[in-house]
Protein backbone atom coordinates (compact mmCIF):
# COMPACT_ATOMS: atom_id res chain seq x y z
CA UNK A 1 0.00 0.00 0.00
CA UNK A 2 1.39 3.18 -1.17
CA UNK A 3 2.43 5.97 0.99
CA UNK A 4 -0.32 9.41 1.35
CA UNK A 5 1.15 12.02 -0.86
CA UNK A 6 0.43 15.24 1.52
CA UNK A 7 1.10 17.28 -1.36
CA UNK A 8 -1.35 16.65 -3.56
CA UNK A 9 -5.19 17.34 -3.29
CA UNK A 10 -6.26 16.18 0.49
CA UNK A 11 -9.46 14.37 1.45
CA UNK A 12 -10.21 16.42 4.72
CA UNK A 13 -13.25 14.56 7.20
CA UNK A 14 -14.31 17.25 9.29
CA UNK A 15 -15.95 15.02 12.27
CA UNK A 16 -18.76 17.43 13.67
CA UNK A 17 -20.32 20.12 11.87
CA UNK A 18 -20.82 22.01 14.93
CA UNK A 19 -19.36 25.83 15.54
CA UNK A 20 -15.94 24.57 15.31
CA UNK A 21 -16.16 22.54 12.59
CA UNK A 22 -18.91 24.31 10.42
CA UNK A 23 -16.46 27.08 10.61
CA UNK A 24 -13.69 24.46 9.52
CA UNK A 25 -15.83 23.31 6.85
CA UNK A 26 -16.92 26.95 5.27
CA UNK A 27 -13.36 27.96 5.54
CA UNK A 28 -11.83 24.85 3.66
CA UNK A 29 -14.16 24.44 0.74
CA UNK A 30 -13.80 28.65 -0.41
CA UNK A 31 -9.88 27.45 -0.39
CA UNK A 32 -11.00 24.72 -2.47
CA UNK A 33 -7.96 22.64 -2.10
CA UNK A 34 -9.01 19.79 -1.23
CA UNK A 35 -12.16 17.24 -0.77
CA UNK A 36 -14.12 17.78 2.13
CA UNK A 37 -16.50 15.31 3.92
CA UNK A 38 -18.36 16.54 6.37
CA UNK A 39 -19.26 13.28 9.41
CA UNK A 40 -21.98 14.42 11.36
CA UNK A 41 -25.00 12.42 13.52
CA UNK A 42 -27.21 14.88 12.50
CA UNK A 43 -28.14 14.55 8.66
CA UNK A 44 -30.00 17.93 8.33
CA UNK A 45 -26.66 19.93 9.15
CA UNK A 46 -25.11 17.26 6.74
CA UNK A 47 -27.92 18.82 4.39
CA UNK A 48 -27.83 22.09 5.49
CA UNK A 49 -24.09 22.03 4.58
CA UNK A 50 -23.93 20.29 1.38
CA UNK A 51 -26.46 23.11 0.24
CA UNK A 52 -24.13 25.94 0.70
CA UNK A 53 -20.94 23.90 -0.64
CA UNK A 54 -19.29 24.04 2.93
CA UNK A 55 -18.38 20.18 1.94
CA UNK A 56 -18.39 18.13 -0.87
CA UNK A 57 -20.29 15.60 1.07
CA UNK A 58 -21.91 14.16 4.28
CA UNK A 59 -22.07 10.71 5.75
CA UNK A 60 -23.56 9.92 8.83
CA UNK A 61 -21.91 6.59 8.94
CA UNK A 62 -18.13 7.62 9.49
CA UNK A 63 -17.01 4.13 7.65
CA UNK A 64 -16.88 5.29 4.12
CA UNK A 65 -15.29 8.56 4.47
CA UNK A 66 -12.59 7.56 7.46
CA UNK A 67 -11.41 4.84 5.01
CA UNK A 68 -10.53 7.52 2.19
CA UNK A 69 -9.64 10.66 4.42
CA UNK A 70 -5.85 11.94 4.40
CA UNK A 71 -6.51 13.93 7.20
CA UNK A 72 -9.18 13.97 10.15
CA UNK A 73 -10.68 17.29 12.21
CA UNK A 74 -12.25 16.00 14.99
CA UNK A 75 -14.57 18.33 16.32
CA UNK A 76 -16.60 17.00 18.93
CA UNK A 77 -16.97 17.88 22.67
CA UNK A 78 -14.24 15.85 24.68
CA UNK A 79 -15.75 12.56 25.70
CA UNK A 80 -17.12 11.69 22.23
CA UNK A 81 -13.80 12.76 20.54
CA UNK A 82 -12.11 9.92 22.46
CA UNK A 83 -15.31 7.69 22.02
CA UNK A 84 -15.58 8.85 17.81
CA UNK A 85 -11.65 7.19 17.77
CA UNK A 86 -12.23 4.05 19.77
CA UNK A 87 -15.21 3.13 17.68
CA UNK A 88 -13.72 3.90 14.20
CA UNK A 89 -10.62 2.18 15.00
CA UNK A 90 -10.57 -0.03 12.28
CA UNK A 91 -12.07 2.82 9.70
CA UNK A 92 -9.04 5.08 9.34
CA UNK A 93 -7.40 5.09 6.36
CA UNK A 94 -3.16 3.68 6.79
CA UNK A 95 -0.71 6.46 7.29
CA UNK A 96 -3.98 9.05 7.54
CA UNK A 97 -3.45 12.08 10.44
CA UNK A 98 -6.14 12.56 12.98
CA UNK A 99 -6.26 16.13 14.88
CA UNK A 100 -8.47 17.01 17.78
CA UNK A 101 -9.97 20.47 18.72
CA UNK A 102 -10.47 19.89 22.05
CA UNK A 103 -9.45 22.77 24.48
CA UNK A 104 -7.99 19.87 26.97
CA UNK A 105 -4.89 18.34 25.82
CA UNK A 106 -3.37 15.86 28.48
CA UNK A 107 -6.74 13.46 29.42
CA UNK A 108 -7.39 13.37 25.57
CA UNK A 109 -4.40 12.70 24.06
CA UNK A 110 -2.96 10.02 26.47
CA UNK A 111 -6.61 8.22 25.93
CA UNK A 112 -6.33 8.44 22.25
CA UNK A 113 -2.54 7.33 22.12
CA UNK A 114 -3.30 4.64 24.49
CA UNK A 115 -5.78 3.15 21.77
CA UNK A 116 -4.25 3.98 18.68
CA UNK A 117 -3.10 1.88 16.08
CA UNK A 118 0.63 2.11 14.60
CA UNK A 119 -0.38 3.11 11.63
CA UNK A 120 -1.83 6.23 12.37
CA UNK A 121 -1.03 9.28 14.24
CA UNK A 122 -2.94 11.49 16.65
CA UNK A 123 -1.99 15.50 17.00
CA UNK A 124 -3.23 17.14 19.83
CA UNK A 125 -4.79 20.65 18.38
CA UNK A 126 -6.74 23.30 19.86
CA UNK A 127 -8.22 26.46 18.06
CA UNK A 128 -8.07 29.66 20.35
CA UNK A 129 -11.36 30.87 18.57
CA UNK A 130 -15.12 30.32 19.38
CA UNK A 131 -18.23 31.94 19.85
CA UNK A 132 -21.37 31.77 22.11
CA UNK A 133 -23.38 30.43 19.47
CA UNK A 134 -24.11 26.42 18.96
CA UNK A 135 -24.67 24.49 15.96
CA UNK A 136 -23.62 24.73 12.07
CA UNK A 137 -25.94 27.82 12.33
CA UNK A 138 -23.37 29.44 13.82
CA UNK A 139 -20.19 28.53 11.96
CA UNK A 140 -18.90 31.76 9.92
CA UNK A 141 -15.59 30.77 7.51
CA UNK A 142 -13.84 33.64 9.44
CA UNK A 143 -13.90 32.51 13.05
CA UNK A 144 -10.59 31.36 13.35
CA UNK A 145 -8.77 34.73 11.04
CA UNK A 146 -5.66 35.89 12.86
CA UNK A 147 -6.36 33.58 15.99
CA UNK A 148 -3.62 31.00 17.14
CA UNK A 149 -3.84 27.52 16.72
CA UNK A 150 -1.78 25.59 19.15
CA UNK A 151 -0.64 22.25 18.59
CA UNK A 152 0.79 19.73 21.60
CA UNK A 153 3.75 17.13 19.80
CA UNK A 154 4.27 14.84 21.41
CA UNK A 155 7.79 12.30 20.75
CA UNK A 156 5.82 9.85 19.44
CA UNK A 157 4.18 12.28 16.51
CA UNK A 158 6.11 12.14 13.46
CA UNK A 159 7.53 15.33 12.53
CA UNK A 160 5.59 15.16 9.27
CA UNK A 161 2.61 15.13 10.64
CA UNK A 162 3.19 18.28 12.80
CA UNK A 163 4.11 19.93 9.57
CA UNK A 164 1.07 19.31 7.86
CA UNK A 165 -1.45 20.36 10.66
CA UNK A 166 0.83 23.41 11.03
CA UNK A 167 0.04 23.63 7.03
CA UNK A 168 -3.14 23.32 7.05
CA UNK A 169 -4.04 25.59 9.51
CA UNK A 170 -1.84 28.57 7.96
CA UNK A 171 -4.44 27.16 5.20
CA UNK A 172 -7.37 27.87 7.11
CA UNK A 173 -6.18 31.35 8.06
CA UNK A 174 -4.80 30.93 11.84
CA UNK A 175 -2.60 33.75 12.48
CA UNK A 176 0.11 31.73 14.81
CA UNK A 177 0.71 28.28 15.37
CA UNK A 178 1.90 27.88 19.01
CA UNK A 179 3.44 24.52 20.04
CA UNK A 180 3.90 23.48 24.00
CA UNK A 181 3.39 20.21 25.48
CA UNK A 182 -0.28 19.11 26.69
CA UNK A 183 0.73 19.71 30.24
CA UNK A 184 1.59 23.81 29.96
CA UNK A 185 -1.47 24.06 27.75
CA UNK A 186 -4.21 22.29 30.36
CA UNK A 187 -2.34 24.41 33.05
CA UNK A 188 -2.19 28.46 31.03
CA UNK A 189 -5.36 27.41 29.62
CA UNK A 190 -7.24 26.98 32.85
CA UNK A 191 -6.04 30.61 33.79
CA UNK A 192 -6.49 32.67 30.24
CA UNK A 193 -9.53 30.69 29.88
CA UNK A 194 -11.39 28.78 31.74
CA UNK A 195 -11.21 30.99 34.91
CA UNK A 196 -12.41 33.90 33.66
CA UNK A 197 -15.50 31.65 32.75
CA UNK A 198 -16.20 30.78 35.95
CA UNK A 199 -15.54 34.05 37.05
CA UNK A 200 -18.11 35.34 34.78
CA UNK A 201 -20.27 32.96 35.64
CA UNK A 202 -19.76 33.43 39.34
CA UNK A 203 -20.12 37.14 38.65
CA UNK A 204 -23.98 36.45 37.19
CA UNK A 205 -24.90 34.31 39.94
CA UNK A 206 -23.92 36.30 42.39
CA UNK A 207 -25.82 39.72 40.90
CA UNK A 208 -29.17 40.66 42.89
CA UNK A 209 -29.85 43.19 40.40
CA UNK A 210 -33.11 42.67 37.63
CA UNK A 211 -31.16 45.32 35.36
CA UNK A 212 -28.87 47.50 34.94
CA UNK A 213 -28.88 48.71 31.65
CA UNK A 214 -27.78 52.56 32.27
CA UNK A 215 -25.94 52.20 35.15
CA UNK A 216 -23.02 49.96 33.56
CA UNK A 217 -20.12 50.37 30.82
CA UNK A 218 -17.74 48.32 28.98
CA UNK A 219 -16.54 46.44 31.58
CA UNK A 220 -19.90 45.24 32.74
CA UNK A 221 -20.21 44.37 29.25
CA UNK A 222 -16.75 42.29 28.77
CA UNK A 223 -17.25 40.29 31.52
CA UNK A 224 -20.70 39.12 31.37
CA UNK A 225 -20.14 38.09 28.09
CA UNK A 226 -18.77 34.82 28.04
CA UNK A 227 -21.61 34.36 30.29
CA UNK A 228 -23.36 32.56 27.56
CA UNK A 229 -21.57 29.83 28.12
CA UNK A 230 -22.40 25.72 26.26
CA UNK A 231 -22.80 24.38 29.77
CA UNK A 232 -22.79 20.70 28.58
CA UNK A 233 -19.10 21.62 26.62
CA UNK A 234 -17.91 23.35 29.09
CA UNK A 235 -18.82 21.13 32.07
CA UNK A 236 -16.57 18.52 30.52
CA UNK A 237 -13.74 20.57 30.18
CA UNK A 238 -13.82 22.18 33.81
CA UNK A 239 -14.06 18.40 34.70
CA UNK A 240 -11.14 17.20 32.50
CA UNK A 241 -8.56 19.76 33.91
CA UNK A 242 -9.71 19.58 37.51
CA UNK A 243 -6.82 19.88 38.97
CA UNK A 244 -5.48 23.33 37.29
CA UNK A 245 -8.94 24.90 37.54
CA UNK A 246 -9.15 24.44 41.30
CA UNK A 247 -5.55 25.57 42.00
CA UNK A 248 -6.52 28.40 39.51
CA UNK A 249 -9.36 29.24 41.01
CA UNK A 250 -8.19 29.14 44.81
CA UNK A 251 -5.37 31.52 43.70
CA UNK A 252 -8.07 34.43 42.48
CA UNK A 253 -10.07 33.55 45.67
CA UNK A 254 -7.62 34.32 48.04
CA UNK A 255 -6.70 37.40 46.21
CA UNK A 256 -10.66 38.34 46.23
CA UNK A 257 -10.03 38.01 49.97
CA UNK A 258 -6.81 39.94 50.04
CA UNK A 259 -8.50 43.34 48.63
CA UNK A 260 -11.62 42.51 50.83
CA UNK A 261 -9.68 42.77 54.22
CA UNK A 262 -7.41 45.82 52.71
CA UNK A 263 -10.63 47.58 52.23
CA UNK A 264 -12.43 46.38 55.04
CA UNK A 265 -9.93 47.62 56.90
CA UNK A 266 -9.12 51.47 54.54
CA UNK A 267 -5.91 50.24 54.29
CA UNK A 268 -5.26 53.15 51.32
CA UNK A 269 -1.71 52.24 51.19
CA UNK A 270 -2.15 48.61 50.98
CA UNK A 271 -5.02 49.40 48.49
CA UNK A 272 -2.87 51.57 45.92
CA UNK A 273 -0.30 48.89 46.55
CA UNK A 274 -2.76 45.92 45.34
CA UNK A 275 -4.00 47.94 42.54
CA UNK A 276 -0.43 48.67 41.43
CA UNK A 277 0.74 45.12 41.32
CA UNK A 278 -2.11 44.14 39.30
CA UNK A 279 -1.72 47.10 36.83
CA UNK A 280 1.85 46.32 36.39
CA UNK A 281 1.43 42.40 35.97
CA UNK A 282 -0.71 43.40 33.05
CA UNK A 283 1.86 45.31 31.52
CA UNK A 284 3.96 42.82 32.02
CA UNK A 285 2.18 40.27 30.30
CA UNK A 286 1.50 43.34 27.21
CA UNK A 287 4.85 43.24 26.78
CA UNK A 288 5.83 39.54 26.88
CA UNK A 289 3.15 39.20 24.10
CA UNK A 290 4.38 42.19 22.03
CA UNK A 291 7.77 40.37 21.99
CA UNK A 292 6.69 37.07 21.52
CA UNK A 293 3.88 38.09 18.69
CA UNK B 1 -29.10 91.28 40.60
CA UNK B 2 -30.85 89.33 38.14
CA UNK B 3 -31.19 85.72 37.46
CA UNK B 4 -29.32 83.52 35.32
CA UNK B 5 -30.93 82.85 31.67
CA UNK B 6 -29.97 79.56 30.89
CA UNK B 7 -31.10 79.60 27.54
CA UNK B 8 -28.34 82.32 26.51
CA UNK B 9 -24.85 80.99 26.10
CA UNK B 10 -23.59 80.13 29.15
CA UNK B 11 -20.12 80.22 30.87
CA UNK B 12 -18.94 76.91 31.79
CA UNK B 13 -16.08 76.26 33.93
CA UNK B 14 -14.73 72.88 33.45
CA UNK B 15 -12.58 72.02 36.78
CA UNK B 16 -9.43 69.92 36.51
CA UNK B 17 -8.44 68.86 32.58
CA UNK B 18 -7.47 65.17 33.03
CA UNK B 19 -9.07 62.54 30.76
CA UNK B 20 -13.00 63.32 31.62
CA UNK B 21 -12.73 67.31 31.64
CA UNK B 22 -10.30 67.19 28.95
CA UNK B 23 -13.04 65.71 26.94
CA UNK B 24 -15.24 67.59 28.22
CA UNK B 25 -13.96 70.80 27.45
CA UNK B 26 -12.79 68.94 23.39
CA UNK B 27 -16.46 68.55 22.79
CA UNK B 28 -18.26 71.33 24.58
CA UNK B 29 -15.66 73.52 22.29
CA UNK B 30 -15.96 71.81 19.49
CA UNK B 31 -19.97 72.18 20.00
CA UNK B 32 -19.22 76.29 20.10
CA UNK B 33 -22.17 76.41 22.01
CA UNK B 34 -20.60 78.58 25.25
CA UNK B 35 -17.85 80.01 26.57
CA UNK B 36 -15.37 77.80 28.05
CA UNK B 37 -12.76 78.18 31.15
CA UNK B 38 -10.67 75.46 32.00
CA UNK B 39 -9.93 75.41 35.51
CA UNK B 40 -6.24 73.24 36.63
CA UNK B 41 -3.53 73.63 39.37
CA UNK B 42 -1.37 72.16 36.23
CA UNK B 43 -0.53 75.39 34.17
CA UNK B 44 0.88 73.14 31.44
CA UNK B 45 -2.37 71.26 30.86
CA UNK B 46 -4.78 74.79 30.67
CA UNK B 47 -1.78 75.48 27.87
CA UNK B 48 -2.11 72.94 25.97
CA UNK B 49 -6.00 73.08 25.87
CA UNK B 50 -5.92 76.57 25.62
CA UNK B 51 -3.33 76.41 21.91
CA UNK B 52 -5.95 73.52 20.85
CA UNK B 53 -9.14 75.45 21.38
CA UNK B 54 -10.73 73.30 24.28
CA UNK B 55 -10.93 75.74 26.05
CA UNK B 56 -11.37 79.93 25.72
CA UNK B 57 -9.50 80.66 28.89
CA UNK B 58 -7.33 78.86 31.04
CA UNK B 59 -7.24 79.71 35.30
CA UNK B 60 -5.04 78.04 37.91
CA UNK B 61 -6.74 80.08 40.29
CA UNK B 62 -10.44 79.69 40.39
CA UNK B 63 -12.01 82.97 42.18
CA UNK B 64 -12.50 84.88 38.71
CA UNK B 65 -13.94 82.18 36.37
CA UNK B 66 -16.18 80.78 39.18
CA UNK B 67 -17.47 84.37 39.62
CA UNK B 68 -18.39 84.55 36.04
CA UNK B 69 -19.82 80.42 35.63
CA UNK B 70 -23.20 80.00 35.20
CA UNK B 71 -22.62 75.76 35.42
CA UNK B 72 -19.22 74.54 36.72
CA UNK B 73 -18.35 70.75 35.78
CA UNK B 74 -16.45 69.17 38.29
CA UNK B 75 -13.71 66.58 37.15
CA UNK B 76 -11.64 65.88 39.82
CA UNK B 77 -10.69 62.68 42.25
CA UNK B 78 -13.57 62.30 45.14
CA UNK B 79 -11.32 64.03 47.92
CA UNK B 80 -10.45 67.10 46.19
CA UNK B 81 -14.24 67.45 44.62
CA UNK B 82 -14.75 68.09 48.11
CA UNK B 83 -11.99 70.17 48.96
CA UNK B 84 -12.25 72.41 45.62
CA UNK B 85 -16.43 72.82 46.64
CA UNK B 86 -14.74 73.80 49.96
CA UNK B 87 -12.54 76.63 49.42
CA UNK B 88 -14.28 77.76 47.20
CA UNK B 89 -17.55 78.46 48.41
CA UNK B 90 -17.47 82.12 48.40
CA UNK B 91 -16.46 82.35 44.61
CA UNK B 92 -19.64 80.89 42.99
CA UNK B 93 -22.00 82.71 40.99
CA UNK B 94 -25.24 83.76 42.55
CA UNK B 95 -27.56 80.76 40.67
CA UNK B 96 -25.08 78.58 39.55
CA UNK B 97 -25.28 75.11 38.88
CA UNK B 98 -22.18 72.56 39.99
CA UNK B 99 -22.85 69.30 38.60
CA UNK B 100 -19.82 66.77 39.23
CA UNK B 101 -18.17 63.47 37.80
CA UNK B 102 -17.28 61.44 40.64
CA UNK B 103 -17.88 57.59 40.19
CA UNK B 104 -19.94 57.07 44.18
CA UNK B 105 -22.74 59.42 44.83
CA UNK B 106 -23.71 59.37 48.58
CA UNK B 107 -20.76 60.92 50.16
CA UNK B 108 -20.22 63.33 48.15
CA UNK B 109 -23.43 64.67 48.55
CA UNK B 110 -24.60 64.72 51.67
CA UNK B 111 -20.66 66.79 52.30
CA UNK B 112 -21.48 69.09 49.95
CA UNK B 113 -25.29 69.71 50.77
CA UNK B 114 -24.22 69.85 54.01
CA UNK B 115 -21.94 72.75 53.14
CA UNK B 116 -23.62 74.82 50.34
CA UNK B 117 -24.42 77.76 49.41
CA UNK B 118 -28.40 78.39 49.35
CA UNK B 119 -28.48 80.24 46.46
CA UNK B 120 -26.70 77.92 44.45
CA UNK B 121 -27.24 74.35 43.61
CA UNK B 122 -25.26 71.46 43.66
CA UNK B 123 -26.27 67.94 40.97
CA UNK B 124 -24.57 64.73 41.25
CA UNK B 125 -23.40 63.34 38.11
CA UNK B 126 -21.36 60.42 36.78
CA UNK B 127 -20.97 60.26 32.85
CA UNK B 128 -20.46 55.87 32.49
CA UNK B 129 -17.28 56.58 30.28
CA UNK B 130 -13.53 56.54 31.03
CA UNK B 131 -10.67 55.48 30.22
CA UNK B 132 -7.18 53.67 31.18
CA UNK B 133 -5.36 56.81 30.29
CA UNK B 134 -4.26 59.43 32.73
CA UNK B 135 -4.27 63.47 31.95
CA UNK B 136 -5.54 66.04 29.39
CA UNK B 137 -3.28 64.18 26.24
CA UNK B 138 -5.39 61.23 26.59
CA UNK B 139 -8.39 63.22 26.31
CA UNK B 140 -10.62 63.06 23.16
CA UNK B 141 -14.18 64.76 22.46
CA UNK B 142 -15.76 61.25 21.65
CA UNK B 143 -15.26 60.07 24.92
CA UNK B 144 -19.04 60.25 25.58
CA UNK B 145 -20.51 59.41 22.71
CA UNK B 146 -23.88 57.16 23.52
CA UNK B 147 -22.31 56.27 26.79
CA UNK B 148 -25.07 57.10 29.73
CA UNK B 149 -25.11 59.64 32.23
CA UNK B 150 -26.02 59.30 35.27
CA UNK B 151 -27.56 62.14 37.57
CA UNK B 152 -28.73 61.52 41.25
CA UNK B 153 -31.24 64.23 41.76
CA UNK B 154 -31.98 64.87 45.87
CA UNK B 155 -35.73 66.83 46.64
CA UNK B 156 -33.74 69.83 47.10
CA UNK B 157 -32.58 70.37 43.76
CA UNK B 158 -34.40 72.82 41.69
CA UNK B 159 -36.02 70.77 38.81
CA UNK B 160 -34.76 73.42 36.05
CA UNK B 161 -31.00 72.37 37.51
CA UNK B 162 -31.55 69.06 37.09
CA UNK B 163 -33.40 69.98 33.22
CA UNK B 164 -30.10 72.62 32.77
CA UNK B 165 -27.89 69.65 33.44
CA UNK B 166 -29.65 66.78 31.25
CA UNK B 167 -29.48 69.50 27.91
CA UNK B 168 -26.15 69.92 28.48
CA UNK B 169 -25.33 66.48 28.53
CA UNK B 170 -27.03 65.27 25.66
CA UNK B 171 -25.28 68.75 23.91
CA UNK B 172 -22.09 66.44 24.90
CA UNK B 173 -23.50 63.52 23.11
CA UNK B 174 -24.33 61.14 25.59
CA UNK B 175 -26.97 58.72 24.25
CA UNK B 176 -29.01 58.24 27.69
CA UNK B 177 -29.46 60.68 30.57
CA UNK B 178 -30.36 58.08 33.43
CA UNK B 179 -31.73 59.37 37.01
CA UNK B 180 -31.67 57.31 40.25
CA UNK B 181 -30.89 58.15 44.21
CA UNK B 182 -27.60 58.18 44.94
CA UNK B 183 -28.00 55.07 47.33
CA UNK B 184 -29.19 52.99 44.22
CA UNK B 185 -26.41 54.47 42.32
CA UNK B 186 -23.50 53.33 44.70
CA UNK B 187 -25.01 50.16 45.14
CA UNK B 188 -25.24 49.15 41.40
CA UNK B 189 -22.16 50.96 40.29
CA UNK B 190 -20.23 48.84 43.26
CA UNK B 191 -21.33 45.59 41.24
CA UNK B 192 -21.33 46.46 37.51
CA UNK B 193 -18.13 49.12 37.86
CA UNK B 194 -16.41 48.23 40.77
CA UNK B 195 -16.33 44.56 41.48
CA UNK B 196 -15.01 44.24 37.77
CA UNK B 197 -12.65 46.27 38.32
CA UNK B 198 -11.33 44.53 41.51
CA UNK B 199 -11.80 41.13 39.59
CA UNK B 200 -9.73 42.29 37.21
CA UNK B 201 -6.75 42.98 39.60
CA UNK B 202 -7.19 39.98 41.38
CA UNK B 203 -6.91 37.74 38.72
CA UNK B 204 -3.93 39.11 37.44
CA UNK B 205 -2.65 39.03 41.17
CA UNK B 206 -3.10 35.49 40.99
CA UNK B 207 -1.33 34.79 37.33
CA UNK B 208 1.65 32.96 37.99
CA UNK B 209 3.06 33.15 33.95
CA UNK B 210 5.10 35.65 32.89
CA UNK B 211 3.81 34.70 28.79
CA UNK B 212 0.59 33.71 28.25
CA UNK B 213 0.59 34.84 24.47
CA UNK B 214 -0.62 32.41 21.50
CA UNK B 215 -2.17 30.88 24.63
CA UNK B 216 -5.23 33.00 25.25
CA UNK B 217 -8.11 34.93 23.87
CA UNK B 218 -10.53 37.61 23.48
CA UNK B 219 -12.07 36.54 26.97
CA UNK B 220 -8.84 37.03 28.77
CA UNK B 221 -8.23 40.31 26.74
CA UNK B 222 -11.56 41.53 28.37
CA UNK B 223 -11.12 40.46 31.62
CA UNK B 224 -7.67 41.88 31.53
CA UNK B 225 -8.19 45.83 30.58
CA UNK B 226 -9.20 46.85 32.92
CA UNK B 227 -6.15 45.64 35.23
CA UNK B 228 -4.76 48.85 33.90
CA UNK B 229 -5.65 50.95 36.74
CA UNK B 230 -5.53 54.46 37.99
CA UNK B 231 -4.78 53.41 41.82
CA UNK B 232 -4.91 56.73 42.96
CA UNK B 233 -8.38 57.66 41.68
CA UNK B 234 -10.10 53.76 42.19
CA UNK B 235 -8.81 53.36 45.55
CA UNK B 236 -10.57 56.33 46.47
CA UNK B 237 -13.86 55.28 45.10
CA UNK B 238 -13.43 51.89 46.50
CA UNK B 239 -13.51 53.07 50.41
CA UNK B 240 -16.03 55.85 49.50
CA UNK B 241 -18.12 53.00 49.12
CA UNK B 242 -16.78 50.22 51.21
CA UNK B 243 -20.16 48.93 52.19
CA UNK B 244 -21.08 47.97 48.92
CA UNK B 245 -18.16 46.93 47.26
CA UNK B 246 -17.55 44.41 50.56
CA UNK B 247 -21.15 42.95 50.06
CA UNK B 248 -20.30 42.43 46.01
CA UNK B 249 -16.75 40.50 46.78
CA UNK B 250 -18.53 38.45 49.60
CA UNK B 251 -21.28 37.51 46.98
CA UNK B 252 -18.84 36.68 44.31
CA UNK B 253 -16.11 34.80 46.26
CA UNK B 254 -18.96 32.69 48.07
CA UNK B 255 -19.74 31.74 44.49
CA UNK B 256 -16.40 30.84 43.23
CA UNK B 257 -15.86 28.74 46.38
CA UNK B 258 -19.44 27.64 45.12
CA UNK B 259 -18.42 26.45 41.93
CA UNK B 260 -15.19 24.86 43.32
CA UNK B 261 -16.74 22.59 45.95
CA UNK B 262 -18.97 21.57 42.66
CA UNK B 263 -15.82 20.99 40.55
CA UNK B 264 -13.98 18.93 43.52
CA UNK B 265 -16.73 16.79 44.11
CA UNK B 266 -16.88 16.31 40.25
CA UNK B 267 -20.86 16.51 40.13
CA UNK B 268 -20.88 17.01 36.82
CA UNK B 269 -25.04 17.65 37.14
CA UNK B 270 -24.56 20.17 39.52
CA UNK B 271 -22.08 22.22 37.41
CA UNK B 272 -24.50 21.88 35.07
CA UNK B 273 -26.74 23.53 36.48
CA UNK B 274 -24.31 26.46 37.51
CA UNK B 275 -23.43 27.03 34.39
CA UNK B 276 -26.77 27.04 33.17
CA UNK B 277 -28.15 29.66 35.98
CA UNK B 278 -25.34 32.00 35.41
CA UNK B 279 -26.00 31.97 31.50
CA UNK B 280 -29.62 32.94 32.16
CA UNK B 281 -28.63 35.55 34.27
CA UNK B 282 -26.92 36.78 31.69
CA UNK B 283 -29.82 36.00 29.25
CA UNK B 284 -32.30 38.42 31.85
CA UNK B 285 -30.35 41.26 32.04
CA UNK B 286 -29.82 41.65 28.34
CA UNK B 287 -33.27 41.22 27.50
CA UNK B 288 -34.01 44.00 30.17
CA UNK B 289 -31.36 46.39 28.70
CA UNK B 290 -33.01 45.44 25.13
CA UNK B 291 -36.92 46.56 26.96
CA UNK B 292 -35.42 49.93 28.84
CA UNK B 293 -32.92 51.39 26.62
Amino acid sequence: MEEIDFNKKLNISIVGLGIIGGSFALKLSELGLHYIYGIDTNAESLDKAKNIKAINEGFVDAKEPLSKSDIIILCLYPNDTLNFVQNNMPNFKKGAIIVDTVGIKTNIINNIHGILRDDIDFVGGHPMAGSHKVGFDGAVKELFNNASFIITPLDVNKASSIEQVEAIMKQIGFGKIVKTSPAVHDDTISFTSQLPHLVSISYMNSCKFDDVSGLSSNSFEELTRIANINANLWSQLFLENKENVIEKLDSLINELINVKDIITAEDKDALIDVLNKGKAKKEELSRNAKVND
